[in-house]
C-alpha cells in the first residue's frame, strides 16, 4: 500500500464523512438527562447502521441496566493475528448554558475547517475517524481484512459517570479479548504539536471529621484549656506535605513509577508557557508544587493531595466566640502511575490515627473504591507502534503527554488485561463539555490516516 | 457598729428586701427584644424609686439613645471621703425557651432559700444587696451618710452589647468621677468558697481570607501544580500555635502581666475537679492547652487564638475534586490582663503577612477594637479592702477567681480611671442566661452584709 493511496481515499471522502458525521452529531444523545434517553438509543443504533454500512461483518447493539454500547468486529483474515480494542462512546455532554451557544448544539455547522456542535470532538468525531481510516486502508492496500482484528467499544454512558461500563467489560471479557486496546478520547498538544497520551492519574477521596466536644464551647469559659478540633484540622493538614511539597503518608511513593529520564525529556519538548497557563488557571501567582519536578510533571506523573473543602465551627456573618465542637474536611489524592487506590486509602487511615491529637476523635469515611491509574510506558511495544502510526500521519515527531485527570481507562486495561494506547486528534480548545464544541477537520482527517497505519504498526509490534 | 447589729438588722429585713426583690423581677425587662422597650423603661422608674425610697439623696435615670441608666448618688459626710461606683444593670435576658421553665420567669417565686425567675442573680439580686447593705451599715453605726460617697450605677442594655454605655460614662465622667469601681456582676467559686474575681480577658477578632485563583479549578488539570488556599490556610493556622501550645505571634506576650506565685497558690487552692469541668464542657476527653499552666490559669490569666470557624472549597455533600479559590477562617484571641486588643491585632497582621505563601493572597479583616482585658492586682489596696469586708460577712478566707470571658468592665476602669473590684454573690450553678435563673437568698444576703463592711473599709484603704 502507498502511503498517497491512503491519504487520496481520506481526501477523496471527506465530504461523505463530515455529511455522516454530521448527521450523527444531530442526534442530542445527552446520556445524564433521562429526557434524551430515546436519543441516547437512536444515536446507538445510527451508529449500528453506519457501522454495518462501513462494511463490519459484525454489529451489536449491546444492552446494559443504562444506555446501549455499541459493538462491531472486523476480524483479520489471519486467525492468529493480534486484536485490538478500540474505545470510544457515543453519548454527549449536555448543552447548558444553552445561551452561550453562537449555533445551535444539535444541528451541527460547518465553518471553515471546523464542524461545530455538541459531541463534534469528544467523542463522536474521535469515533468516525477510525471508520474512514480503516475503509482507506483496505482500499489502499486491497485487503478485504485488516491485518489485526479491530473490535470498535463504544459506550453509551461515558458522560455520565460509565456506571455499567466495568460489568459490561467483565460480562462480555471473551468477546473483548485484545492485545491491546486504543483510547480516542483525549487531545494532543496542538494542532501543530502532535502528541500521544501515555497515562492518566488515578483518584481517591476521603472526607475526615474531627470531633471535640459535645457541642461548640463559648470561648471565654473553656478557650485555651480543650482542644480546638478546628486548630487540629489545620494541625493535622499543614502535616499533610513537607516543606518540598512532597506528600507525608508513609509509603505513599513507594509504588509510583519514576519518570524516565527519555519522558522527562519529551515532557521538557512540548512547547509550555508557564505564565500563559497561569493565566488559563486563573491564576496570575504562581506555580507551586512538589520540588524538583516541572509543573507538567507534577500534574502528569506526580501523586497530590488537595484539600477540596474544609469546614466547621461559626461560618456566617458576624463573629461567634465558640471553641467548635466537630472540623470538616474532603481531602482527594490523585495517584500516578503505579500507585493502589486501596492501599493509599489504608495508608492515609493509618496517618490520621498517628496524628489525631489527643483530646479530639477522627473519623474517616472513604466513599468507594476510588479509581485506578493508568499508564503504558512510551518504550512499549504497542506505544511505539502508535507513534510510527502518528508519526507517519502527521510527517513530524510525536511528543508524549499524560492526562492529569482520571476516568475508567485504567478499568479498560486490568479487565481485559491488555496495555493502553492513546490516540487522538482532540486539542485543549475544542470546547468540549463547554459551548461551541468545534472539531478540526484536517485533524479528523489525520486521525484516519493514522489510524489505516496503525493497524499494520500494530499487527507487527504485537505479534 | 456591731457586726452584730448589721447581721441583725439584715435578717430582720430579710422579707421585705425578698419581697421587693420580687416586684422588681416581675418587670420583663428584656432589653434585647424591642417589644419590651417600655418594660426596660419601667424597669429603670420602678429602681428610680425604690433608691428613693431607700433614701438615695440622688436619684436620676439617665437616657441613652437606648435603655436607660439610673443612677443615684449618697455623698459621704467628709467631702474629702473617696468615692466609689457601683456598676450593676437592670436589664434581663430573654427567656427563650419558654418550655424549659418550670414556673413562669417573670412570676418571680420563693422556693426555700431561693428566688426562682429571670434576672434573680444576673443582676437584679446583685444590684438589690447593694442598698440594704447600705442601710444595715447606716442602721447599725448610727450614721447618716456612709464613710465613702455611693455612686450607684445601673445600666440597661448590659444583655444587648452595652451599646451605649461607653458614651453614657464619658459624657457623665464628671458625676462618676471616683476613687474605686465596685462590679456586682459576676459569680463566687462556689457557695461555701466564696470568692472575688480580679480580672477579666480582653478579646479581639479577626477574619483571614487567602484567595488563589480566579475560580475553583479542577484538581486532575491543576492539582499539585498551584497553590491550594485551604492547604494555605492550614499551613498558616498550624503555625499560629507552637509545640507548647503557645501563640506565635511575634510580641504576643510581651504585655502580659504574668501570674504572681502568690495568685497561683490561691487558685490551687480552689478545690476544682478537672474531669468534671470536662465533662461540663461536654468533654470527655483531655485538657489541652499552654504548657506549664492549669486549667485555671489558662483560662483565667493566659491568653489564647481560637480559630471559631473556618470554610472554604466544596462543603456540600458528595466529592468535588477542586482546587478551591478561596479559604476563610473567623480566629479571636482571648487577651490577659496587659494586653491591648489594637497591639495584638497589629501582631496579627503582621504575623499574615509573614506567612501567607507564594502565590496566595492574604486579606485581614477586623471588626472594631475588641475588647479591652481588665485586672486589679490582688495585692492593690481596693482589693485588699473588699476581700477583708467579704472575710467579715463570710467568716472564712476569701479565694480568688478571674473570669475567662470578656466584657465592657474595662472600659468602666478606663474611662472613669479608677481600679476594678469585684464584689458578687452569684454562683455558676444559677442558670443565668437560661431557664429556671436562681438566686440563693442567703448568699444575697452575704452580699448585702459585704457591702455594708465594704464602705468602711474602702473608706480607709482609699483615703
Ligand atoms: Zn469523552
Ligand atoms: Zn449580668
Amino acid at each position: 500500500m502507498q502511503v498517497n493511496d491512503v491519504v487520496a481515499y481520506i481526501q477523496a471522502d471527506r465530504d461523505r464523512f463530515v455529511a455522516d458525521l454530521k448527521e450523527w452529531l444531530a442526534i442530542p444523545s445527552v446520556s445524564g438527562d433521562p429526557a434524551h434517553d430515546g436519543d441516547v438509543r437512536r444515536s446507538a443504533e445510527w451508529l449500528a447502521g453506519h457501522l454495518r454500512k462501513e462494511g463490519f461483518p459484525t454489529v451489536e447493539v449491546w444492552e446494559t441496566p443504562g444506555h446501549p454500547a455499541v459493538y462491531a468486529e472486523w476480524p483479520a483474515e489471519d486467525p492468529d493475528a493480534p486484536a485490538v480494542v478500540v474505545y470510544g462512546h457515543h453519548d454527549v455532554q449536555p448543552v447548558e448554558p444553552l445561551a452561550e451557544w453562537d449555533t445551535e448544539p444539535f444541528k451541527p455547522v460547518e465553518k471553515g475547517d471546523r464542524i461545530i456542535g455538541r459531541g463534534a470532538s469528544d467523542d463522536k468525531g474521535q469515533v468516525f475517524f477510525h471508520t474512514l481510516g480503516l475503509r482507506a486502508l483496505l482500499a489502499a492496500s486491497g485487503r478485504q481484512a485488516p491485518p489485526v482484528t479491530v473490535k470498535l467499544l463504544v459506550e453509551g454512558e461515558e458522560e455520565s459517570g460509565s456506571v455499567h461500563f466495568a460489568d459490561l467489560l467483565r460480562a462480555r471479557r471473551d468477546r473483548l479479548s485484545c492485545d491491546a486496546v486504543v483510547i480516542s478520547d483525549t487531545t494532543m498538544w496542538a494542532a501543530d504539536v502532535p502528541s500521544m497520551c501515555t497515562g492518566m492519574r488515578g483518584l481517591t477521596e476521603a472526607e475526615l471529621t474531627l470531633r471535640g466536644p459535645e457541642g461548640d464551647l463559648h470561648s471565654g469559659s473553656f478557650g485555651g484549656a480543650v482542644p480546638n478540633t478546628l486548630q487540629a484540622m489545620a494541625t493535622m493538614l499543614a502535616a499533610l506535605h513537607d516543606a518540598g511539597g512532597r506528600v507525608t503518608l508513609p509509603g505513599f511513593y513507594d509504588d509510583v513509577v519514576p519518570l524516565s529520564d527519555e519522558e522527562r525529556e519529551l515532557f521538557a519538548r512540548l512547547p509550555f508557557d508557564e505564565d500563559e497557563w497561569l493565566r488559563t488557571a486563573g491564576s496570575s501567582r504562581a506555580a507551586h508544587g512538589e520540588k524538583g519536578y516541572t509543573t507538567l510533571e507534577r500534574i502528569w506523573a506526580r501523586p497530590t493531595a488537595e484539600i477540596n473543602g474544609m469546614w466547621g465551627g461559626h461560618t456566617g456573618p458576624g463573629g461567634k466566640t465558640i471553641v467548635p465542637r466537630e472540623a470538616h474536611a474532603k481531602i482527594s489524592f490523585r495517584l500516578a502511575a503505579g500507585q493502589d487506590p486501596r492501599t493509599v486509602q489504608e495508608q492515609f487511615r493509618a496517618w490520621v490515627a498517628g496524628h489525631t491529637p489527643a483530646g479530639v476523635e477522627a473519623e474517616v469515611h472513604i466513599p468507594g473504591g476510588g479509581v485506578r491509574p493508568c499508564f503504558s510506558p512510551i518504550g512499549s511495544p504497542a506505544v511505539k507502534a502508535a507513534r510510527r502510526a502518528m508519526e507517519r500521519a502527521f510527517g513530524t515527531e510525536v511528543l508524549f503527554t499524560r492526562e492529569g485527570g482520571s476516568g475508567p481507562e485504567a478499568d479498560i486495561a486490568d479487565i481485559l488485561d491488555a496495555p493502553l494506547i492513546f490516540v487522538a486528534v482532540g486539542l485543549d480548545g475544542d470546547r468540549i463539555h463547554a459551548p461551541n464544541e468545534k472539531v478540526e477537520i484536517p485533524l479528523l482527517l489525520k486521525g484516519a490516516e493514522a489510524a489505516a497505519y496503525l493497524w499494520e504498526e500494530l499487527a507487527t509490534a504485537l505479534r
